[in-house]
């Protein structure tokens, strides 16, 4: 709005658009419950206090706060795209989120990065994009795109871009490596975020003194306390597979909290739709004892303070209006949101139209040289590294057991819950391929197949019989990228993710059933997991302990190097 | 420093310049004190913790904490330059401060500007500056020079200046006014500071709609819980002739401290040099029982987090080493302080040489046209408005009394502390005078002349007959600029501010003696005023109610225009 009407305005010269009448606002910069009036006109707060209004919605009392702001996420993890996403967590109160897009940026580079914006704009859910800084993660894998940091410069000029996300290869900071280095110059006067779990002491000095100002990896509230004296904002993330809020929230007091953000980092569809968002933090935040204004700070104006968001996070005149309102301070659930002024979202469901993703842009990614594609393996010893999974956690063992040999040929052997692995490389069709054994998934007989496998995002497959893996590897590629589940020949469930072999074009609720089905396919073949593709997405990561598998072969990630399978 | 060797550094890979052993580090951002110790290579904080040094201060247990930082001062009323002003309040722990030079700015414009940059430029302060939004004050006055938005435009690329100073034309800013708005619109991605004292409801409202982020104008809690709510950061003063500090710490609690700093405003000399700077406003505020951690935070991280200054105000890797060190939590007192990890000051004394300031392209500043001056009144009538000077108090009366008559003239009646007082442009020589009478002085001879008065800095003479006045005001025209008294042709005191007439050349300490000598001498002449200068520099302020006089005449301050002297 011009500056000279948002005076008039304000002065109260002319009718605003619209008086939340009767709101006890939460104002999260004096830390106080203000009852008052809140005049809005177009898209901005104009003036507290009462104003003649084309439209009055009398809050009789209830509470009225800034919308939610989720400081780290992936959209992706949710499965859909962001317009889909918006309509998972508008209605619970998140008006404005900040993504590193970097799960389609391994696929797809900068024009996946671009999809997203496309998929955000005009939509109800403000998205701000950090700079995808570590695609590929390693170069111990194949992924899609290479991200140097002069192809970041690009984004720096988006209004929408607000820094670098989180710079995970904290080795190549702490070791100087020059290419991570020009990304922190690149950005050295935006925001940086940062992700280094563990790290500690020296390295975390110098992780800090490049220039990194957050962390949301903190799983403790020692390492917490430690980033945080160095001057790192801290996120306390309530991911789907990374609970750590109510590990942290002990570190939360009415000295550090300004420092305090919440993120939810990566949240499944099901989460998102039974939990709920950063809504959940909150609620959950204050049924620990934390008082409900420090929880709407952490998850409102101490983001906006960090990201230099000026124009948000507070109820205040010239900010823009992304409000919710709700009843009760001690469990806020949000039952009107507003964004930019206009009601978007009324007891938990959206009134903005659905809109379907413009995907004419975007290739097809599941590019694989099924020539190449063999999952035997030659018997060359007796004893091989195995991947061990462990339920609930992303870090895996190193075991080494004997392996089950049939003619020339080492096979899987469901009867001790050994199972074949294989990373079909997936985006330039180069006929890469890795394979190994796994125990923990607990199939006992059949496959499953995901394009969806952190962060290269390759085809993974894992199976009890190598027919099963064929059938199952095939029809993942012929989605266009997904989740399946066979058995021989047969597809017993699939959950197609056609756009970058990540999300879905359909409604979010779609594909939460489908998965639904998905795993109860699974367990119908054996699957001791709650989540057996979620396991296997990040059963080829290479950054996270211990023994994992990519196209190129297994990575003991102690060593920070491939090892040979067979050990004797 | 380049990222790299930071890097190095902070890992411990090479020995650091300077550490801090044995410190108790007051950390800003966790909120704690902890014992550690503090590496600095060259100006940077490098890691918390030990490290091999070159050389090592043993703390022995001090306090050690960020430099504090003064929110908004005008260096000017120290009537010395930013190179002498850093000698008075570097000692004192003042490691950078946020400037406004509209006093300057008000006699020689944009190259008054440079010139306190100048004099700032590699110093041991570090000098922000905040681009003048209001120069001159009014057009019932004349000043030196007219800064225009399209004139700030040019100061905007500066990495020095950080946004638009103090936006004193709150009816300007309410009221819609063009150039108003066209200078919040070339400033509005950076910082806007306020100053709307008494501004409230909605007027208040507009004030902020339009973008200004803080205010030091409150002198009660009230008015700046208004503020507060309404989004303004609250900046507490304590000036010389505005003491707000012990008025408003009522207002400051953990829930809000977070969006209040403190600031000098203005600061003579003598108080600086007995009181101090920001030191003695961290001191007061914790002797009146403020958290000293809190207080702290005030002076430190809280102003360069709204000032966006995300290398200062607080001790962690990667920031500047302004560094301060200190014994008494409960009333800091540094004895050391740190500036770029160089020792500048120990003791309370500077260690950095004086540096004569370089005013070579600077032109005269006291530009008389002398044949128009005449302090003679004729007599129209017999009552007059008269200008009531009230004790340590800006505002004066409106006061209508009956004149003294001799002959055909008005003159001064010292028996009735009835004084002549008048404004005489001094910039371009237009030979405008404004005259009229003032009470609350007390001269009962003599004459009193300075080239001290906001903002315009007209050379005002007050005095009980025409020639003293004459004298005072050639001298003070002479010395090219200054305060001085004079008794019929007699000089008794003088103090020298020859550059724009504001400021002294001369050190501090030699301009606070002159001046207690001019006070001296004014109040040998029967001045009641512990310091008729101060008092005479805001009787030509026609922005501060109710009667004030400039060049042009007398002003109803309350009626915002011209009114006639005589009455009857």
């Amino acid at each position: 709005m011009e500056l000279a009407s948002l005076i008039r305005y304000a002065r109260g010269e002319e009718q605003v658009d619209l008086l939340f009448k009767n709101a006890r606002v939460v104002n999260v910069l004096s830390g106080e419950i203000i009852p008052t009036d809140v005049a809005v006109v177009r898209s901005r707060i104009v003036g507290l206090g009462d104003y003649r209004a084309k439209e009055v919605l009398d809050l009789d009392g209830a509470f009225l706060a800034p919308g939610f702001i989720d400081a780290h996420v992936h959209v992706e993890s949710a499965m859909v795209p962001p317009s889909e996403f918006a309509r998972a967590v508008v209605p619970r109160g998140t008006t404005a989120v900040i993504t590193d897009p970097h799960e389609i940026a391994n696929v797809l580079g900068l024009d996946g990065i671009r999809f997203m914006f496309e998929s955000a704009k005009h939509g109800p859910l403000s998205m701000y994009v950090m700079a995808s800084s570590c695609v590929p993660a390693t170069n111990m894998e194949t992924n899609g795109a290479m991200l140097r940091w002069y192809d970041l410069v690009s984004l720096k000029s988006d209004p929408w871009v607000l820094g670098l996300a989180e710079v995970m290869n904290f080795p190549g900071v702490v070791g100087g490596d020059e290419e991570v280095l020009a990304k922190l110059r690149t950005f050295n006067e935006l925001v940086i975020d940062g992700h280094c779990p563990g790290l500690s002491g020296r390295d975390l000095q110098a992780y800090a003194a490049a220039g990194i100002q957050s962390d949301h990896e903190c799983t403790t509230v020692e390492e917490a306390q430690e980033k945080l004296r160095l001057g790192l904002t801290i996120f306390i993330r309530e991911a789907t597979n990374a609970r750590n809020l109510k590990a942290l929230l002990p570190l939360v007091n009415q000295n550090n909290h300004h420092r305090i953000c919440f993120c939810t980092d990566d949240r499944q569809p099901a989460d998102l739709l039974d939990e709920g968002h950063i809504d959940f933090m909150v609620r959950t935040a204050i049924a620990e004892g934390i008082d409900p204004i420090m929880a709407i700070r952490m998850a409102t104006s101490n983001t906006a303070n960090y990201f230099r968001l000026h124009d948000r996070g507070a109820i205040t005149p010239g900010r823009r209006a992304d409000l919710i309102v709700f009843d009760d301070l001690h469990a806020p659930r949000p039952r009107l949101v507003f964004r930019g002024g206009r009601l978007v979202a009324k007891d938990g469901e959206m009134l903005v139209p659905r809109r379907q993703p413009t995907t004419r842009n975007l290739r097809g990614t599941m590019n694989v040289n099924w020539e190449q594609v063999d999952f035997r393996i030659p018997a060359e010893g007796t004893t091989a590294r195995v991947i061990g999974a462990i339920p609930n956690q992303l870090v895996t063992e190193n075991l080494t057991l004997e392996m089950r040999i049939e003619g020339d040929e080492a096979v899987a052997d469901p009867d001790r819950d050994l199972l074949k692995m294989a990373v079909i490389e997936r985006h330039m069709a180069s006929g890469s391929i890795g394979k190994a054994f796994v125990r923990g998934i607990g199939l006992t007989r059949g496959a499953l197949a995901s394009s969806v496998a952190h962060d290269h995002h390759n085809l993974v497959v894992i199976g009890a019989d190598d027919r099963s893996m064929m059938t199952a590897a095939r029809h993942c590629a012929a989605l266009g990228g997904g989740m399946v589940v066979a058995d021989g020949d047969r597809v017993l469930a699939e959950v197609p993710l056609p756009i970058g072999g990540l999300m879905s074009p359909e409604p979010i609720e779609e594909v939460r059933r489908t998965l639904d089905g998905a795993l109860k396919a699974a367990a119908s073949l054996g699957s001791t997991l709650h989540d057996p593709f979620m396991a296997m997405s990040f059963l080829g990561l290479e950054v996270i302990p211990t023994l994992k598998l990519t196209d190129q072969g297994l990575v003991d990630v102690d060593k920070f190097d491939f090892v040979p399978m067979w050990v004797g």
